[in-house]
């Protein structure tokens, strides 16, 4: 049976060396690196939490459980909005065509008000900004997270990621968020995105 | 076309006043009374992000776009956690049958084991306890909310929610939120649990 | 030598009893059960943090060490917290005088504005409404906790609080937040209040 | 009347260049580019809360009146652990004598159990690390932020910050947050965290 995550960092790693422009091999690195961390640590969390001897353990000051199961949301949101951001890396930007780009005209009046709303979305965000399907509407929305929100609500499916953490950006980029955000706007990879709607 | 919510107050009344035991419907009353306020307001606020004019408005302190964009998510996930709540109150209890048992026993070893898990979830949370399934994977998971998980991890879907706040026992329990659990266990309606498997 | 926390349950329950008109005695009664938890679970935590032995069960997955950390500030901020807001309630409402009064005046240009923004800054909060006294500068503000904000700023100093979560109302006043809140104002004990400024 | 924040970037510039081995210059330029932000964002935002239009701005979501004093807790919270950060980087390392010296052995045991306390609780922190004084017992505690803490509990003082989010560490030791946090314990002025003891 599948697992709850496994680690795809080799794979990203081929798939983006030598691909993103604007974002240095050494900032890829180590943003590789985080989502290891990440996956690895969900599966730890995965592991403990199975063995069920939380609650005993816990007597004392209930913390433990609590914990464990706060973190282990925590990691696998991140390393599958990490999956997703590097999935959606490395392309030829532009706009996206087809099934895409006709719900977002549908849901945003055009491409360019979607892209003024991704945007501003992005830089009021200290974590993730995301464009998400409502599975039960169809409908497209970007969203952000922050402390309170790792993943928008329920229901929510994710088309694509920007990392706007510090790590992102910091080394290629200074505090200048919003070139950090050109740079990857630039190179959305639209086919990749467009593979993550339902079938029509 | 479908929107993204909408209001179900007085389906779930009609579904629910007198089937709920232990839970009094003064309970009941106030409890579809701030679902319905959560709705109004996450339309309210779909509709204010609509009208595009907020990255305008936003010059001076960037604070209004974010917020309502956070509150937004945050309306969302209450409204749909309280929806799944209010499905699967009023029912029988006992166990579940079919695939439902299947994947629990699975997941879980037991159904015993099953119970315990999300018993200690649920008192270890003060918002909401949700049974999960991964959709890329197929397991189940019981896991909480808290201020920094309004929805624990991308791909989650839930077939379960028990609302561990303040309003939804303290009138009728006071603080003795493991007689609340045992009132809310006792009267889960198990066919509707089943109803948000994917079919297989 | 001082300890940081101790219980004042029963201090606050023969101050309070019997003066507090609009709050029933129910609602105090479970609002010092609150309390009286909270201070245990600070002391639990402290005395296990004490030990000094939770690096060392935490190599698995690093949580709990980290928990019981963030544990104790959450049960020390809400417990001292609801020592406040005992120690305001049960008086004559009214405006304060003196000391209290002229900073007041001079940091909201009048009492009638200081209500307002205190109401305002209640009604918006969904767990603490704070007057804080920033002791650096000496200025008064009136600000608001929820998921991310446990105490406002390093250096303020509460002189009132109001507690807006759903156990502080709900028995008496249903969702009329308002009016529970006019109940709070109207029983201020404006000279408790004073006695948190400092020394001038 | 001294105002609640003010910019010190350029003190901390001449106090900070050339005197922090290990974190490079590049990582101190950004890191008071950051502090410069917060400060004038918390300023804004005093700014625009005193102009006391919010209220009415406010009428349709609710969002704009909370978002900003939230923010402003969040700033001044972030700006004034910069300032006590900056304060205590650039020195001699080593261990502190006199008061501190006594009260660090009666609360912790030793100087060394205290050092471990408080690397296990900075390396458990994705934001800051503090030591507190507690005011009203006299008692000292190593504390963390995280989502939910931005200062961990009313009435404590920081003597002393270590930030350990991303951009403090990661342009000079990537994700080798011990070897940052090696770096920064070698360097603490122990005089100047004394300076922020109560006299006795």
């Amino acid at each position: 049976m599948a697992s709850i995550i496994s680690d795809c960092t080799e794979r990203f790693r081929q798939k983006l060396f030598g691909k993103t422009g604007g974002i240095s091999e050494k900032t890829l690195q180590m943003h590789l690196g985080l989502y290891a961390i990440q996956v690895r640590r969900a599966k730890e969390l995965l592991s403990a939490l199975e063995k069920g001897d939380s609650p005993k353990e816990n007597q004392i000051d209930g913390s433990l459980f609590r914990a464990r199961k706060l973190d282990l949301s925590y990691c696998l949101s991140a390393a599958k909005s990490h999956e997703l951001y590097f999935s959606i890396l490395g392309g030829a930007g532009g706009a996206p065509q087809g099934t895409l780009r006709e719900w977002i005209d549908r849901d945003f009046g055009s491409f360019d008000s979607f892209l003024r709303d991704l945007r501003t979305t992005a830089l009021a965000s200290e974590s993730w900004a995301w464009t998400c399907l409502d599975q039960a509407s169809g409908r497209l929305l970007n969203l952000l997270g922050d402390g309170s929100v790792t993943v928008p609500f329920w229901g929510a499916a994710p088309l694509l990621a920007i990392d706007m953490e510090d790590h992102a950006f910091i080394l290629d980029f200074g505090w200048d968020r919003a070139a950090y955000l050109d740079s990857v706007l630039a190179q959305i990879d639209w086919e990749s995105v467009a593979r993550f709607l339902p079938l029509v």
